[in-house]
């Protein structure tokens, strides 16, 4: 049984978290986060498949894929550290040579994440006074996790952190109670591959870090990577998870039901915050929902529900609630995946009841009152049935709005 | 020597066109045109690789492919004839027979073509009781050229054509003078492959149509798939070449010097069109070109320079004159083309000298003033050089505005 709880990154055990205003862009705000955990972690991630990779983005890689132990996380909104070659990469090893100096732990065990306008060089002199300032804050509450969501916030109007708890065997025998909580980042810059984020996620769980890396591969194909803002994909994306042991479960080593829970929640923290994010895109009004049923292949029905999302003609039609429905079509026709539309089902989906808009081959008649009521509400879901199978994906969007245009037409100033 | 002369579809000789108001969707405006040759044509063609094909998409699909000649196009904007099923279909049947009884020629040398919602059907009896009004006033001036390229604009602020005129060998001795041109519409749903649009160019050069054929098929992937506007694939993009040989050149039936004469002229008329058509984006602003070079092959060239012109945020930032140039690198980064961003160049070009963006694998410092004057003109220009082969590409696009969200917010009403 896994239960919803409150609180993100400092729900489990032996991890607290701090935030500072560091004055690196924003003014009056804060812009630097960290998370520590009071032992080291296992840890895994999944970076940006973008051929030009951020200065952090390439730091964690190497302790993902080679140390694969960390124990904390230094975060900075404002400045991606992203176009900055060599000397991009000298600031991420100073940041985590005076943070590992300060903490007591080797450089090679601090993450470092970074997001904002890509080009300028971090102010490194602003981000060691921002570590010193946050070492004097940490704290393991709840209300430390989310002031840390709210740091990394750029173009976010929310804060976005979740956190469940579920219990597993415990080592010492009977049953422990196991946390895993979140928090991410993101509006703009968001398409699969990774789409264009920062999340962190912190767990109490033992498990090996082989298994961690693979609970974690195996959700974000269909939690992170099936959302989508606008198409581009950052040179920054980073999603992180910790593991710290402390919950004192019996160590998962293998794939067994322990390992399936512990998937299982770790899907749910990874679907809750993608959605946040895809609902919280920039200038967004409503969160768009796109279930494809019926593919022949998982990687065909993600293919064609992303195509959806991702289509500006059909964002564009969710923002004027206009049930312009053979946009929706058109985007599934350019997916990519074969498909007679002949065989074809599309549907609205309304609480009261969904309406049809395109089936036997041919866009059909619907009320059109109908249709606007449902497209007016904040979350619209759309279900495509292919008929050819029994796959299924869902991936999230959002509308495409004035909002959007002004924030991007002039995000340096 | 290819020269551009004045006109469009008319200006090759035995070419007539003509319009009307048949009142479709639109109010007080024409939105029925039609092309006759007076003696049969080679007809050759490109359509949209969308999954979901409009009804006329797959009745000209069959005559440039299978019949080969054509004789008559008959166009209509403001309904798409899509996901119309069989019954969209027969509609098409019930068009080119009528029209082939009415003006003597075979139903299957009746090319069609719909622009416009998908969904509904278009109402027969006005598009017959178009063709019929059309027969009185069709005329080979450049004035019908012209009239005709204003009714099929949809969302299109300013009609499209361009003809050019260049010298062939004479089949009686000496040289003839071949014309060369055609109209276009397209404004949203404009993406590579074919890029969201109508095209009918016509010319009066003798040429075998397998060569007709080949030809298109040679400009095409410099020319029309190199233009995207919102990244959406239309159901119904359609580009028509119709050769009828009144011209008199001795027959082109090889790859000769006047094929590539031949070859030349199509693909200034068919960049004309395409360029015209990016520019004419949907609330577009700007015309944004990318131009790559120094690729390794010319598919990564093409690959990389649409990626640039097709991204949402670079499209945004050109909007708000805003010189993140960031956006562009990230851009090129997730095009799918492997690279080492070291070794990229990134320039913005300008009237009085480039601004360089990225250099030795650094953002550049350069001067916000001169940068804010180049991105204020109407055409905008950026050059990476990849500085890994020869190869080179031009993709162009146009900025993301208000009034795209506006005009595609409510676009059936």
């Amino acid at each position: 049984m896994i239960s919803k709880i409150s609180g993100g990154v400092t729900a489990a055990k032996g991890f607290s978290a701090a935030c500072c205003a560091a004055g690196i862009k924003y003014q009056g705000r804060t812009d630097m986060a960290m998370i520590l955990s009071a032992v080291p972690c296992n840890v895994a991630g999944t970076f940006t498949t973008n051929r030009v990779k951020a200065a952090p983005v390439l730091w964690d890689s190497r302790i993902v894929y080679d140390v694969r132990q960390a124990q904390a996380v230094v975060v900075n909104a404002g400045i991606a550290n992203a176009a900055t070659g060599d000397e991009g990469m000298a600031l991420c090893a100073q940041t985590a040579d005076f943070t590992g100096k300060l903490f007591g732990i080797p450089a090679d065990s601090v993450l470092l994440g970074s997001t904002g306008v890509i080009g300028p060089n971090i102010p490194i002199d602003k981000i060691t006074a921002g570590v010193s300032a946050m070492k004097e804050t940490l704290s393991d509450t709840e209300e430390a996790g989310t002031a840390a969501s709210k740091a990394i916030m750029t173009t976010d109007t929310v804060n976005k952190e979740f956190a469940v708890e579920f219990d597993l065997p415990a080592a010492a025998g009977g049953s422990v109670t196991v946390r895993l909580g979140g928090m991410s980042k993101g509006s703009g810059m968001i398409h699969p591959n990774m789409c264009t984020m920062l999340g962190y996620v912190t767990t109490d769980c033992c498990i090996s870090q082989p298994l961690l890396q693979k609970a974690l591969s195996a959700v974000v194909p269909d939690t992170f990577n099936m959302i989508s803002v606008d198409g581009d994909t950052s040179t920054n994306d980073t999603l992180l998870v910790l593991s710290n042991g402390q919950a004192g479960n019996i160590p998962i080593l293998e794939e067994n039901e322990s390992y399936a829970v512990f998937c299982e929640a770790l899907f749910s923290v990874c679907r809750d915050l993608a959605v946040k994010m895809a609902g919280d895109g920039e200038g967004a009004t409503h969160l768009v929902e796109m279930y494809v049923k019926g593919a022949d292949t998982r990687e065909h029905a993600r293919t064609l529900a992303r195509s959806v999302v991702s289509s500006s003609l059909v964002k564009a039609m969710i923002y004027g609630k206009d049930a312009n429905c053979g946009r929706i079509l058109c985007a599934l026709g350019y997916a990519g995946v074969d498909f007679d539309p002949k065989d074809i089902e599309l549907w609205l989906n309304g609480a009261d009841g969904d309406v049809c808009f395109y089936q036997n081959g041919r866009t059909q008649d619907f009320d059109e009152d109908r249709a606007l009521a449902i497209l007016s509400e904040t979350a619209v879901r759309f279900t495509c049935d292919m008929h050819m199978g029994t796959e299924e994906a869902t991936a999230w969007g959002c509308d495409l709005t004035y909002d959007y245009v002004k924030i991007n037409g002039d995000y340096r100033s």
